[in-house]
């Protein structure tokens, strides 16, 4: 059939920020022409060491780590956090989405992507709280916004 | 690198039947060229309304509830229900599963949009069954559809 | 408004591996343009029938399973299994995610998607322990990427 060329490089976006685990089987993000394709990203292993010192990483500080990792790849791709379009996130407990709502104001200030939350039984190990998965596109930038329909 | 223009407004979509929370972290709606995209969506404030009323909305209820919102948006864009390709149903009970597939089968008719449900721990409110995310594609009309690779 | 033309033709993708479910209310996979839009995917039926012949399918299995089916929806638009860039789990048991990443390496090689990977509290049958959601584009081929920003 027609239109199955490989038209789009596929970038593996690398960044020091977020470096590959060992073994693992899957890949953080890639560049896919103007979209950027990521994995679910966690405070590990920021949150690791933290509990391991008894002083375990709250759900904002957390959220404030992921969302970091997250601008970190879209920057490896030549991008900002504002063409970060689409968020889920995945808490363990409900009673934390206060603290993520605080924390993507503190970091979005007040152009916020979609998103979507919901709490789950649980995450890849037991001291995460937060884990978010994204979608962004570097033909955008939601600061240059306007509303729709009415203006 | 190439390639990282600004090329497609970013629309906030706005629409009477979805407005924006109080203090929101998110944005409801963005239409960015011809995607459209969402956060999920809830029955919340009906939702919240009937329960104090000792009326609580059913996943049924909610469902209907949740789809015409996704719809409102998409509309708001200049599309309609049949630009929504994908959903992500999250429930709080599993056994719910057959009522979203009614209330689904009763709003989209016999042209669905491709769907994943799972159960989750919790949404963001008690009274909440359903939460529904998705994906619209405003270049395509899923009611104009072939089979493919058949005919 | 402008630019709400439908200019993708939406093709329904059939294939024999993953028949349409009785009375399904979602399509399992849209075709449209380049994109290849998915459902979820289960071990169902195989699962249902190796649990009554009391011999359940474990994640290892099931998780082969899924990708096979997301590969074979795949291969009903032309492409391959290269053209899966990201993918959700949803394991029933987070002890699973092991058995998951065995499944991805033997499946996947050296080449993988993105991937976000969470525990839920149910999935639509109780035999199932792992559903997979995915994404998948036909202008891309993952085994032909470079890294990037370093070379």
């Amino acid at each position: 059939m027609a239109g199955n060329e490989v038209t789009q490089p596929a970038e593996k976006l690398v960044c020091a920020a977020v470096p590959d685990a060992p073994n693992a089987t899957w890949t953080n993000a890639w560049r896919l022409g103007h979209e950027v394709v990521l994995s679910g990203m966690t405070a590990h292993p920021a949150s690791r060491i933290a509990a391991e010192q008894r002083a375990p990483l709250g759900a904002y500080e957390q959220t404030m780590c992921v969302l970091g990792k997250l601008e970190a790849l879209v920057q490896a791709a030549g991008g900002h956090r504002h063409n970060l379009v689409k968020t889920v996130v995945y808490l363990t407990d409900i009673a934390d989405k206060d603290a993520v709502g605080r924390a993507r104001r503190d970091f979005f200030g007040d152009v916020f992507p979609c998103s979507t939350l919901v709490a789950v039984s649980a995450l890849v190990f037991p001291e995460l709280r937060v884990e978010i998965d994204a979608w962004a596109r570097l033909d955008v930038d939601l600061r240059q916004a306007r509303l729709h329909p009415n203006d």
